[in-house]
Formats: C-alpha cells, structure tokens, sequence
C-alpha cells in the first residue's frame, strides 16, 4: 500500500452492497482520509449506524460470527448524491444501479475523480475495463476514471475458470446458478424473510418486490428476458466471463436461478477442456491448479460417512472473502471434462469486496491521485 | 381399463409417498377390490385419515388448492408388514426403503403376488422392469413379480429426453437438479419446516434428520458419496436414465442439490443431439416435440415486461401431474444444443403416481392376475 490517503464516496450507501462497502473498508484498512456516505433524496439526511448489514436478517442465520471485525466510526449522515459531492472525491465506490451510474459517472470523470462501478451501465463498454483483481488487475491501466465491477454470478466463475484457462486451455462451460435474494437487493431480502415467516404460520402471502414468490419456491428468471430467450443474467455471465478472461471465443451458456437463500450465489459448472496434444488435464492436476489459485479455497471432502462428508454450503461461506469450490470429479460423459459446485458470498467477491480490491489495486499500481482537500 | 378388481396393500403406508399412494388410488379410480395398509411394527393399529398428506405442512403453502379431489374411505388402521400379510394380496405398492423391499418382495412373489417398489433396491437388477409406462411400458411384458419404479428425478428427466431422443438421438446430457426435501422423507419435510421457523424467529438451529441444515441454505450432496465422488442420487440419474431409455451408451452426467423447497423436483437441463446426415433440430422442432409427448406441459413464455412471463415453478407444480417444462432455448455454446428447466411433483411423478400407473398399464395388458378373496 502507499501512504497516500484518499478521499472516499459511497453512492447508494443505503443498500445492500453500499452498506457492506463502508464495513469491507474499514475492515480492511483501506487508506482513506474521509468518506462520505451519498444516496437519493429520500434517504438525505438518514443515520447510518455501522456496521449496519451484520445487523441484518438472515446473516445472523448462518452458523459463523459475524462480529468479530473491528470498530466501526458510530454513524455517518446520508448526503445528496448530486454531482456537486463530487467535488473533492477521489474514488466513489457506486452501488446505485445502471441509471444513476449513467448520469453521475461523467460528473465524477470531469472533476478527476475514479468511479468504481458495481452496476452493469458500463461493463461491456470497451473503453472501461471490467476487472477482478486476482484475474486481470492488468485491465486497470487502461482505465479512463470509470472500473467497472462484474456481475456477482461471474465474479467467482471467473476466479476459477481463469487458472484453469491457463494451465490447459478450456473448450466449453455449461453453468446453472443458484442465487441468493440478496443479489436482488434489501427489499428481497426483506421478502424473503417476510414471506417465510407467513408461510411457516400457514398464512397466505403475495410477492411484491420479487417477479414471483419466494419462500419455499424457484425463480428461473433474474433480470429481464433478452430476445434470445435467455434472461440478461444469464448472458451477463456469457459476455463478461468472455472480457474478464480476454477469451471473446469462450463457449459458455448459463441457467440462472433464484433460490430462497439469503446470501451466497452457488454455482452448478460443467468444464471441458481442450486436448493440448495428448495433454489431458486429470483430476490431480485441476485440484492442485485450483489449490493455488489466488482466493480460492477447496472443501472438497467426499465420504462415504455422511456425517465426514464436507463440500461449501451457503450458509458456511456467507459473509467470508474465499470462492468456495468442492464437489471436484472428472464428467465421464465426455474426455477432459469436470464438474465442480462454487459458492461464494455475492455481496463480497460478487460485489463490495470485489469493487475495495479493485480500489486497493488502482493504489498499488499508483492509477489514482489524491486530490488536495 | 379392466373390469377385474384387485387386492392390494400399500407397503410403507405412513411415508409421504405411502400415504400419497392411497390418495392417488382413489383419484385416479384404480380398480381396487381392497386396500390394506402395512407399515412396521410402531406404526401398527394407527388410524390413517385420508387425505392425510392434504393437511400436510408445505401442501399449503403452494398457490393451488388441494382438495378438489373426490372423496376417501374415512380411516385406514394400519397392519403389520409381515409375510403372511400378502397371502391374499394382487399388488403391492412399495415404498417403504430398500431394505425392507430386499426382505419382502421374495415372499410377495412367492405368494403369487406382484410388488411395484419405489425403492432403489431392485431398480438395475438386470431381471426387473424399471419403467415410467409413458417411456418404456413395453419392458413390462419381461415383469417377473418385481417391477422398478425409478428414482424421483430421473422420471421426469425421462420423460422429456425420451421423445426428444426418438426423433433426434441424444448425444450429451448435463443435469443439476434442485430438489425438495419431500424427497428425503416426512422427517425432512418436518425439518425444513421447524428450523425455518426457528430462524425468521432468529432463533439458533441444528440439521438432525438431514445431513446438514437445509433452512434457507443449499446442501449438494443427496444419498451416501460413491467411490467415483458421485453421490448415488447422481449415479441413479445416469443409471436409470440408460436402462429406462435404453440407451447404455448415452452419455449423461449429473450434480444433485437440495434446495429449502417442500415439495417439487426441478432441474436444469442441458441437451446436445447427435449432427444426424445434415438435420440438424431447431428450436421450434424441439418444442414441438415436447408440446406432443405425453405427461409433459411446456410452460414456457419469455417476455421482455417481467410479469408476463412464464415458466414452471415448485409452488405452481407441486400437487399436479404433468412434467413441466420451460426456458426452452438454443445454447449458442456449441451445435445442435439446448437449455432447458423441468419442474414435477416428485411424490407424484417422481414416485406414487407413476407407481399407481405401473399397476394401471398391467392391468390393461392383462399383466396381473386376482386372486380368489
């Protein structure tokens, strides 16, 4: 790290992702000097007591502790995200969604400042480059003030697919995603919670925030559908997969799904390989890339006890920085091929944690001046 | 139908799928002449109420209602599992585990009588039909007492590879379900339900029955781990699959998750056909196929205003007969490929209803033969 100190932004500080932005921040020392806290009118003027989200249903469902980081500044007030707050910022993380990112990103670019964006407003534009650090902190240098952070489902496909690509060339990936409410934002969480708690009084309930009901259902639909049939999602984990891993060729079709899991996106991924001259990558091979590949972690321990038997499960991962990845084992319907399960927590990797690194990249590499306050 | 009737017992009658068995016989008006009810030795002298699964938790949760179907007999009182009770038996439907099938189907047919096990006991034994009457009525005919009813993702798996494999062969198949815990039994309904409880109500939880807590999480491991890092709910997939389409060469490899969902198998489909002299399937063709086989209800409606679409659901499925199937659409992957999401009861298709119409397709082909009461 420099020692340099930086002037810090949250845009849509009130949500799911901004609120773990401000937590990641401070639990990982980032070298800030100020930050402020800036969402819409109506959130103006609001107390944020932090750490807010550890507070929050659903995480404190999980089996591990969630407060075990340390202290927190007591509260920050909400300001207007209106260009002006820009002015003397230097990195806004942005968690606001595709509209606001459109309109405030070119505010934050002319008054020299780097937005590090969570939405999908500028994730295939060419001019931005779209990064996670462990796969393509390189992509950082060609930056013009505006990063953009993956889609929370491809963040953690990409870690694991990027070593692999590396070590033998991969041919095809065929995913299915089991996502987590809490990618779609605090109302889902919400919805879930609220809706269970009816359902299990066997009181009637209606979906409001989500396309359909939730608890205790599957929704095989996250973002709108495209003409294609697929749903924006789902091609979110096509095309980004293919910039972040500069395979524009990569053959990979995705199905994704919402499950009533408050945090954590699991993924179902089938991968063959290219035959690299008699090559054949084996299952040995793939663990031990797996093993070393920066942020990734393997519980992967099948046994014919059940009880001995250890694989990543949402509710372990949720709130921990690794991608999980277990059920590793050879596909015996076609040669070099793999089928494997990751788990990650989608507002860390697939969000907030993802956009601190990035920030703590751009310092390392020295792609951020500090403005003089 | 015949005009013939039947005596017949439901082994295992206090399970989901045993006390589902009983409601389906009356539904459908399965020529019976008398139904006995035998579980083991604690259950013996209980009085079952039919509809008993109607009143079941998770039943009503779902969005449909449950009770349009015709009356039942008011009580059934529960008889001892032993040999001696099927003297006077024609058919037995079985659900009661592999073990206690392994005991009992010899004495069943050595009395004379015919047993349709859903348990995995008998399913690959070379000598036992394993059938959905929709796929394979045909290796009925082979029958010798013991008759296989498939494992409850593979049935509706079959159901919609087998017309697609007629016209176009099959050359891969990639499955990850996302299977309700009524799969596991009772006790895992009950679970699910009592730890949810406890968590919306933040109340801490362990897993007892499953393997692992099931509440608001996902568990990738169902049935005990095999040699190959398979779980044997995913070797069954493959199995069966092969014998019931015949075709051991197909090449299928599948990952099996339980998700926090009641009742309802869903699954993610990915099938790649063999390039047949130039005919290559399209989408339409490929749909058209599923719209015409039998048992299947294509729900299947992309639209670009999220509340106008479509496509099947556990809780819109679960208490319905047909095989559902949507998110049909080209993967752009590799050729002659394509995506799909299948959702169907697993106590109906997956287990009693498709018992139920084994017995009826071997009574129409005159497969059975009454005993004398």
């Amino acid at each position: 790290m420099s020692d340099k100190e930086y002037n810090i932004a949250i845009l849509g500080a009130t949500g799911n992702v901004g609120r773990l932005l401000l937590e990641i921040l401070e639990e990982r020392n980032f070298p800030y000097k100020s930050i402020k806290l800036l969402a819409s009118e109506r959130s103006v003027g609001q107390i944020m007591e932090s750490p807010s989200l550890k507070k929050y249903p659903g995480r404190n469902l999980a089996s591990f502790e969630f407060s075990k980081r340390p202290g927190f500044k007591d509260k920050y007030k909400i300001e207007l995200a209106e260009p002006s707050a820009f002015d003397d910022v230097d990195i806004v993380f942005a968690s606001a969604g595709a509209k606001v990112s459109a309109q405030l990103a070119p505010e934050i670019v002319k008054r020299g400042g780097i937005i590090i964006d969570n939405s999908s407003q500028f994730r295939m534009d060419p001019e931005v480059p779209l990064v996670v650090p462990e796969v393509n902190a390189d992509d950082l240098r060609q930056h013009r003030g505006i990063i953009a952070n993956p889609n929370c489902s491809t963040a953690p496909l990409v870690v694991v697919l990027k070593p692999l690509d590396k070590k033998f060339k991969i041919k095809r990936v065929v995913v299915s995603t089991y996502q987590s409410v809490s990618g779609a934002g605090k109302a889902a969480i919400d919805e879930l919670l609220e809706t269970t708690k009816k359902a299990v009084s066997n009181e009637q309930f209606e979906n409001k925030f989500m396309n359909q009901k939730i608890a205790f259902n599957l929704i095989p639909h996250i973002d709108v559908f495209q003409d294609n049939g697929y749903t924006k999602e789902e091609m979110k984990v096509v095309n980004e997969s293919r910039k972040m891993m500069n395979r524009p060729d990569l053959k990979i079709t995705c199905t994704a799904v919402r499950v009533p899991v408050f945090i954590c996106h699991s993924e179902s991924v089938n991968i063959e390989f290219e035959a690299n001259d008699g090559e054949k990558p084996t299952l040995k091979q793939v663990r031990e890339i797996l093993e070393n590949a920066p942020l990734i972690k393997l519980v992967d321990e099948p046994h014919s006890d059940p009880k001995k038997a250890r694989y990543p499960m949402p509710l372990d991962v949720a709130g921990t920085d690794p991608v999980y990845v277990g059920r590793l084992r050879v596909d015996e319907s076609q040669p070099n091929s793999f089928n494997m399960w990751i788990v990650s927590d989608n507002l860390r990797i697939g969000a907030a944690l993802n956009a601190v690194k990035i920030g703590e990249e751009l310092v390392r590499q020295g792609l951020i001046l500090s403005k003089k306050l």
